[in-house]
């Protein structure tokens, strides 16, 4: 199969799954391949404005699920991931991010100081309000990475954002580290019980999305 | 190889593209393929709040780099994809959601009352502001659908923020069509000098960034 053959079979493979088969679990190597998959996620600037929480204790996925609608995945699905944003964006964490740059790069830090000027532009041009919305958009490209890296595998995902991110920030004590929930997302295989799995999947005709200009 | 190991490479392979070489173009398939990534991405309730503009006018690709602080992707790259957010989420676009997945699905649209009422529900917790910035985050679960799926065809990206908004929304005509411009990005093959391509991929170490609990 072509790869563009196979990029067609997962666009069309993937649905926000409602029901898990919770006896299908996700191997540790499929795991480890998943969270490489966020861990090397795009980010702006490569700040990694984030942190991902694999939940796996049943406990806090109940105390999870009490706060998302009651929803099943939370509970049912082989994987949760709590995808949360940082939310101490100041120059220190600039800092930490250049010297981590200079360490991998092999850079000394004084060759890097016009990057961070413009880094510091930026993060001087936003609030703290905007910095947050900032650091979860890159959450959200994150999320986007790991579903349709989970498709490629053949494994099923539901993104959870009808969640209490003020509930989730508590049970996992987010706020003293510096981190806000900003969505979920369960991973697993679809139960085969699930209609959804069946269901035509609705877009707006590409027409209508997608201009050539 | 396995799918696994696919998806390894993936991930090795993609780095934020600095240099396009201008004379390796995207094919027509593939060009079909990534515009379909963007099409059927998931997003919240599916509603779909954006829109995406494949560039292809040279003219107005210059026009846009002079609002990119003049970086040359948006020029040299093969493609080149303004991913906008919707800014008019009322019930009116509720509704035509609702009707388009009653059509899709065959299902009559009083069946899907309950799910319009838990939709409007949301919408009317979030301000104006509020509600293009979850339009935004959704347009970057695309964003990061795009960058995957053209990594898994071997085809290089680089998103980009650094770009003013407010001119490609001028530029583009957007504010009267009901969109704002989110983010960007460019697509085609490395250029052989861009030293990026080789530099270790940064990140702070995975067991700082992913937690099991």
């Amino acid at each position: 199969m072509s790869n563009i053959d196979q990029l067609n079979e997962l666009l069309s493979f993937r649905y926000a799954t409602k029901e898990f088969d919770p006896t299908k679990v996700i191997t540790a190597e499929e795991k480890s391949a998943l969270l490489s998959a966020l861990h090397l996620s795009p980010s702006s600037f490569g700040l990694q404005l984030w942190k991902f929480y694999n939940i796996e204790d049943p406990s806090l996925r109940e105390k999870l699920k009490a706060e998302s609608w009651g929803q099943g995945q939370v509970t049912d699905a082989s994987m949760f991931v709590v995808l949360a944003a940082e939310t101490n964006l100041d120059e220190a964490r600039v800092d930490k991010w250049i010297a981590r740059l200079a360490e991998v790069q092999g850079a000394p830090i004084e060759k890097l100081a016009g990057y961070k000027e413009v880094l510091m532009g930026f993060v001087y041009s936003m609030n703290e309000t905007q910095k947050v919305e900032w650091a979860k958009k890159q959450v959200y490209i994150a999320l986007g990475q790991l579903m349709t890296s989970a498709a490629l595998l053949g494994i099923d995902t539901c993104p959870l954002e009808g969640i209490s991110p003020i509930a989730y920030d508590e049970i996992l004590g987010l706020k003293d580290k510096g981190y806000t929930t900003a969505v979920a997302c369960a991973i697993g295989h679809r139960n085969a019980t699930d209609r959804h799995a069946t269901t035509p999947k609705a877009r707006f005709p590409i027409e209508e999305m997608v201009e050539t200009v």
